[in-house]
């Protein structure tokens, strides 16, 4: 079984409202230091990978990303591999 | 200014509401080996950390994260910094 993390952001240009109201929310309980928020997703999946080459496996969670994960007009992803 | 990513992520004991409803959508479109999908927050902070100490810096994040990013009943958080 290999797990796989993917984290999906919106992309630059595109406002993060709730970015916005966390960092709003940061400054009013009195951190100024805090100057940007970006909020995003963090999927966790666990994917048998038996009698499939890494390279069908990173197929796979790329079209996932794209198809299911994320909205591609807004958003970007990245995965990571992160063990067995 | 200091990248914070800080991972919220359900307790294993909480129902994955979403995490379940793209399992089920996966395996709709037919793959059948993605086992398991847990859903969660994945913030990026940008944290103006000068004048003040790594200790600080994270004892800052640590409060943060428990009392405006997470909610401690259901959810674990991590971070990490990733640069400046």
């Amino acid at each position: 079984m290999l797990k796989v993390n993917v984290y999906v952001t919106l992309k630059k240009e595109i406002l993060d409202a709730q970015g916005l109201v966390i960092r709003k929310a940061i400054k009013q309980i009195g951190y100024e230091n805090v100057n940007e928020v970006r909020f995003g997703k963090f999927i966790q999946l666990e994917i048998d990978d038996k009698n499939k080459s890494e390279e069908e496996i990173k197929k796979e969670i790329d079209y996932l990303s794209d198809k299911l994960l994320s909205n591609p007009n807004i958003e970007n992803y990245r995965f990571e591999m992160v063990g067995k």
